[in-house]
């Protein structure tokens, strides 16, 4: 029961740009608990261009932005979630959960036809 | 209730190069319907090259083929799906399934929080 949980993801994908997947998740998670746009990208190891890329993807997606940024300044900036990015983390993070426990069989099944 | 049903799509991603999502789960239910790889790519507005492509993808990943065809021939040739294609098809479509379901509210939750 171990394995599929390393090996699935979930990604959900909108009739537009947006995707919200693992990657995008994480992202919104660490900004959350770091406070930092280039601290959140270097933790998961990618350049603060990446990860600005990536939350302006989400803030263009979303009717409000998903997170709120002071680029640079004497403090050197900061970020924190919207509500919207808040919410938008928790119902992908619930959905996660959802497969991994209801949908568990299911997803351990699927990973059972995998080639190992 | 039905609008986050036509916009949002589950994708599950694996750590190899498969990525099970609605274009491979449709193909995989029409070449089911029809026995034919080249009817199912049609019927889905795909070339010959690419619905094979996608069958191939997911032959390579899977322990067992998900699809066994029989290529042109005077017949025509013709396909089916494996017991592993079959099940990988009913695996995804419960977990497709769950996530309208008991997964519906976070999903029109998502739906809301999004551009119109």
């Amino acid at each position: 029961m171990t394995a599929h949980r390393a090996r699935i993801k979930l990604r959900l994908e909108y009739d537009g740009p947006l995707v919200l997947g693992p990657g995008k998740a994480q992202l919104l998670d660490l900004i959350g608990q770091l406070g930092s746009i280039s601290a959140a990208g270097r933790a998961m190891g990618m350049s603060y261009k990446r990860a600005w890329s990536l939350v302006e993807e989400m803030n263009a997606a979303f009717a409000d932005p998903a997170v709120i940024s002071n680029r640079g300044g004497t403090g050197g900036g900061g970020a924190a979630l919207t509500p919207t990015g808040a919410e938008a983390l928790a119902r992908f993070r619930a959905l996660e959960l959802l497969l991994q426990t209801a949908g568990g069989d299911d997803l351990a099944a699927l990973e059972r036809l995998l080639k190992s």
